[in-house]
């Protein structure tokens, strides 16, 4: 059942929403949303009976608040919010919303697999507080996925979103890159800001950056691996599993490429490579959450059909952190 | 909101599941569920504005009711059951019990991505009037779906499912393929019956019925243009898109398997090979959905972001079965 | 060296090859030579120091031409035949020649990267006594490989080949399917009899089978995995790695499905899947050749960089086999 | 029939490596080789009867010249080496040793699929002059192309090579990545100087070089596409197809980033990605050399079955260098 928490926000939200839809790209104005800077995606608490802890969530939240990020991602891959329902993926928002310092950005995961259940997600995502959408390509049908479909699906979601639309391709999970002439196209909607590519693809990253440049479109790498190539290509930031638990540390990375000190970058970058890739395609939110416990944080079991680590893969996991001193 | 139909259906679906699994497979009884056979994985029709046209699918049930079915897979692949919410998916299902006869089987997809979520949608499905459900092994996080994952997954639902569970393989959409020793080890569940495999790779097929050989379990092939060659290497039956359309046609070739007409079947199977590639792997539902139109029944548009297929693809659609003398 | 074999057969073959030129496809016959049935693609034994066994070579022929193969498939897959020299493909070609049954037929895989040498290899095979030429899809450039390249390739080989040429698509090896449209189209000149198909889609085998029916063009399994469903959708026959220890066996499986004993042809077929795979995809030429010691034959070693198997993967490799029964 | 060319040079390439192995690693001296700095690859030029045309290749080799090169790749994926016979491939480079300016550094292709034989290709490539071998790995065999079976093919060619070794990793016409951890072992070889990465995985290639960093280990851009993102990691060069109609562009990019102008040489980068993607991997050979011809040097046609562009390809081509500039 819905809890307080979600329908109180959703009447705040909807003012929030209409209000800045009214003040936002529909009235013509030229700026899009910045979203340049650091976000960890949030992983979703939960109990030892598999229910959201979101007391636990509030309190990562406010460790994490302590660190210079820009915002916070809320349901994006490592949200496990395939495993949420409805209910949960608002609630969850609204949670972090209300525990994350005022000053900083909620950019939220709506992405369902039909374009309709998307917009419905989006707009309610606007509701409880998020700033931004962030829209994962539908996947299931990726056979059919061609660009007219997506670029048709975008187009229909960012029309009717009430907040910016981030768009969000992760081929790991997905099985499917979103193809850079449908982002170039969708760029140009006033609406759509930008794009997590989690790919890993900094080609490709460039070429988006060098065609959409006109657009005010922003590109925003999907790791902390290829953090200092993405940004010198040109993305703006990134949204990185691994500032769940070195957040100093990929907030320094990210400073130290933005005043171009790359010889310090390149060397830190380096250190960061193992342990990212530990807690993401090595060994996956399970890894993420043990890795988060041992950094003082809540990370707590995932949801079936997620399994937790093996001893072995533990001890793996702690080399990739303990090798590049930072256990 | 959900209708009357399917409210007054889970009422009688409950006491029916619950009869059922007192004289199931809980009761130590030895044999499991028979459910060799063709099946036509059935459309979800919709109107022009997107709602599930109920009155169509009832009309389609009653056309497809007049072949020699074993019976219907209703939400798999070729259901656009991601495009529905929980409540359409348990309608669709209950309007097409109360459609077919009688004396045919409802196999009910009620796969979701976590595990507490399909056994749910399983008991569900039941309560509705599923025979068997058709489980999808989940897929987003298909890096960390071990073998341990999954037959963790279908243990649980299983092992909570009230009506028997039938394994479903689709590696074109989940990018996932079902490990054989996985499928081997769920066999000996007494509440697993067998596995959908679309996969085509008969080798796979045949090594699945080898080694489950003792456990009663059994093979479907998901598609047609291996339907020969799967009962060749000893699967009982099919689940087949083309069956929407040339049912009688699939059937024949099933008859023809089962009484050992080899060179006849060889014959009809060479020519099901282009229609059934076109209307599954290379045209997706939209191209299923406009041949059930030239072939009687009510295709009708795919929910978005599923397009319509363009003029020169519809013309390369109708040649595949034109050239092969079915149009 | 040329060895004084090569050079004597090279002499004998060219008269071969012109007078069946003359009497050939080129004279405007109808019928293309009948290729069905199984053959074994022979591995090459080498020494403790890596030289050519041809003693060893001879060893194994001589054995092998107990069963009832319809003939031997040199320098496939299995021949190691990228670790030989120009000299030595022949050399070994010849060998085999002379050490086989009269009555039997040679298929000398004479693929290279480029066309001309492609030509020029295949000449030659003819020269040293080949029947037929299996010729394998040019693979490093893979990415250029389309049909129409791949059409001029396969025509000019087959134009001026003095010996009848089987295509061969083996996408574990390549990288690389041979497309459909290409096959259709190349089964139409006279001098390309037929195909090898290494990558199990039955359903692919069976378009092709369907495709060509026309054109006295035959299909041939190149594996025993599917060898059952292969017959089953039309193809006459295949070229079975298993076929080098179990000869007697997969011959069995020929006559069974020959004769429509399907039932029994499925349970034998059942008990081969493991042991193929494990002497291809799994524990590959090694692994064969490890086999073939134990069942009589000379393996011996491969070629550098392949390597020995582990103990441990030889024990699995064992377990392949025993299981089913066959150690 | 080899020229006079090749002998005198493997005459004088005998000595040379002779004396260079005195002096070289076999010594103990403790600097390898190095290779920093832009490389093109050099194509090879034919003539209209497919004829190596060795006059073109020299005329390109003195224009190329002209620009701050390191020096060049021989034999690289572009040089068409699967199509040339050995002689040529040793002569190519002969003719390259001879015709380039004596201060830059010659890398050659000398990978071949056995062990045995790339040991003697490399030994040839440094008798006819080469600096340094590329070693592409071998790949027909991929599925057991295991770290172990790559780290000992690599080992023994460089245990045996006169001249430095750089590892060549290169996916798309492979089928197969060097793993990281066999580059790290391989690493520690005082003959193995570095690798040619062209997969384009950044994350990975900063991975490499901080595993290698005690092992005076240089990595190599294997394409311009991501040659910013890859000095940003720590690479100190790259083998550029690019380079080949590019070269002044390509060595500006590569100044601009040496002296950490990253701003100028984004905005370099940018213009170059499309340029070379379409040399590369969108058109192949056969594009580079067809924009060879367009900016001053010989293209040509290529060895069967690489085919012609067709004149929409073409078309194509020239568009992704006139939208950015450089036509």
């Amino acid at each position: 059942m819905l809890g307080r928490g979600v329908w109180s926000t959703l009447r705040q939200g909807l003012s929030r929403g209409l209000s800045r839809k009214v003040g936002g790209w529909a009235s013509g104005e030229r700026r899009k949303m910045d979203i340049a800077g650091i976000y960890p995606p949030v992983t979703t608490p939960f109990t030892a009976t598999a229910e959201v802890d979101y007391g636990k969530l509030e309190e990562n939240l406010h460790k994490l608040g302590a660190f210079p990020f820009r915002g916070f991602v809320v349901q994006g891959s490592n949200g496990e919010f395939p495993f949420l329902t409805s209910i949960e993926r608002l609630e969850v928002v609204s949670r972090v919303r209300q525990a994350m310092p005022k000053d900083k950005l909620l950019l939220a995961g709506s992405g369902c697999e039909s374009t309709q259940a998307t917009v419905e997600m989006t707009v309610s995502m606007a509701q409880v507080g998020a700033d931004a959408a962030i829209v994962v390509t539908p996947c299931f049908y990726r056979g059919r996925m061609s660009s007219a479909a997506l670029i048709h699906h975008y187009t229909k979601v960012a029309d009717l979103s009430p907040i910016p639309v981030v768009l969000y391709s992760v081929p790991a999970n997905t099985g499917l890159d979103l193809p850079v002439d449908a982002v170039v196209t969708l760029s140009q909607h006033p609406n759509i800001v930008g794009i997590k590519d989690s790919g890993g693809d900094v080609t490709r990253m460039g070429l988006i950056v060098h065609k959409t440049g006109r657009q005010d479109f922003q590109v925003l790498a999907g790791s902390a691996g290829f953090l200092l190539a993405s940004y010198a290509v040109g993305a703006v930031g990134g949204v990185c599993a691994l500032a769940n638990v070195l957040g100093a540390q990929v907030c320094q990375l990210e400073r130290l490429c933005l005043t171009g000190q790359w010889e310090d970058a390149q060397k830190l970058q380096h250190r960061l490579i193992e342990p990212n890739t530990a807690v993401t395609r090595r060994f996956g939110i399970p890894g993420l959450k043990k890795t988060m416990d041992w950094f003082g944080y809540y990370g707590g079991p995932c949801r079936a059909p997620l399994q937790e680590l093996s001893p072995t893969d533990e001890e793996a996991l702690r080399m990739d952190f303990t090798s590049n001193g930072w256990l």
